[in-house]
């Protein structure tokens, strides 16, 4: 199997470590391609276990140290999953949205955290990071492989598929305290990229709300502001 | 001055970057002991503003490309602050206590949540990783400068001193869903290692809780798990 570099344009990623390709081969065994091992590594009975569970499904086991040159140069890594992306889209009902976000290793937090709060479905506006960046799955831990993403060009497509959706954007210029808004389902969380925040026009379609904090920092992070408010929103429904 | 590579055993660190360096010049200039500034630098306002800051405090500002190529090698950093490290000690009050803290980054974002949520001291059990470490200081966006950190060999050490701190450890083998709790001031909120989480002998003197999360991720980050959990403190007191 010939493996290159991690590209957007690519058909495929890749699960690089053994954990992250368990859990490809766990949750999404149909988009695998291939599983690479490395020839240091030991056969535990944890490598064993997922050389069964390769079988079962038809995947490719192969010995193939090239790919670890390509894929981990700093070669911490001994087991490399190789699957196929899948244009995915969302469904009816609760949704996240991201605004432009740019950083892959934020992406992936976010989609864990996603995923440990009930939300299925993430709404993506354009540019914007590529979630199937090694570095998102990666730090997604797997999340990635339970949810929905779909990328729209612009926020209008998203407001034309999902008109009853109530919007709730987070803006720091919102007086509007996160704790005083009652949602109503089904809602969508609306959140912009991690330097520049939302663009002003989207208090003129969303309702605006803010998560509380000192003036001592500009801001949360994103992860962070992102990982509160869904924790929020799900538990107060 | 002579610049080295940061490590634990010096007594000084540095703030890599210029909206950093301005944080320390702004709330620290007490601890600043040099400013560095890259022969390859624009002369903006913001850096005469720095200068003029540096000047008003006496601290020395230098043309030094050599501190660059040894603080900053991959060249994306034009400004570097070096300032002195200074031994905390943590006050009465409400606390956050890390024990066993292994990631630089993570605990950068910690502090920069823990300032935003309006929480001071923070103690942390050793082993661990230094707070004053460049990526730590650097993720923290400057919240460094707005906490006290204060290190402690035992947790039985850090007891014998607060032992009227009620203390919340975070444990997914606890049953408490942390909604319930109705926390008494002083308190103490408690989080484990990234990758291990608690020792079970904290359930012994702790009240134990978690945040709720589905079975579909193993655990929230740590960073999250924080943030979480300070927000709904911070606020329900």
């Amino acid at each position: 199997m010939k493996t290159e570099r991690y590209k957007r344009e690519l058909d495929h990623s890749y699960t690089l470590g053994a954990t992250l390709t368990f859990e490809l081969m766990k949750l999404r065994p149909d988009l695998a391609m291939a599983v690479f091992i490395c020839s240091d590594t030991q056969m535990t009975e944890s490598t064993k276990e997922l050389i069964n569970i390769c079988k079962t499904h038809d995947v490719p086991v192969e010995k193939n140290d090239k790919a670890f040159n390509i894929l981990s140069p700093k070669g911490n890594c001994y087991v490399i999953g190789m699957f196929r992306k899948e244009k995915q889209q969302i469904k009816d009902g609760n949704h996240l949205m991201f605004v432009n976000p740019s950083d892959a290793g934020n992406m992936g937090t976010i989609l864990r955290t996603a995923t440990g709060f009930g939300y299925k479905d993430i709404a993506i506006i354009t540019p914007a990071v590529d979630v199937y960046d090694p570095k998102t799955v990666r730090a997604s831990m797997g999340a990635l492989f339970h949810v929905r993403v779909e990328y729209f060009d612009t926020v209008e497509e998203y407001r034309k598929r999902f008109e009853n959706n109530h919007r709730y954007a987070f803006m720091l210029t919102s007086s509007r305290d996160m704790e005083e808004v009652k949602a109503l389902s089904p809602y969508t969380l609306i959140y912009g990229n991690e330097a520049t925040g939302l663009p002003e026009e989207y208090a003129s379609f969303c309702e605006t709300v803010i998560i509380p904090h000192s003036k001592e920092i500009d801001s949360l992070n994103l992860p962070m502001a992102a990982g509160i408010s869904m924790y929020k929103f799900s538990r107060s429904l």
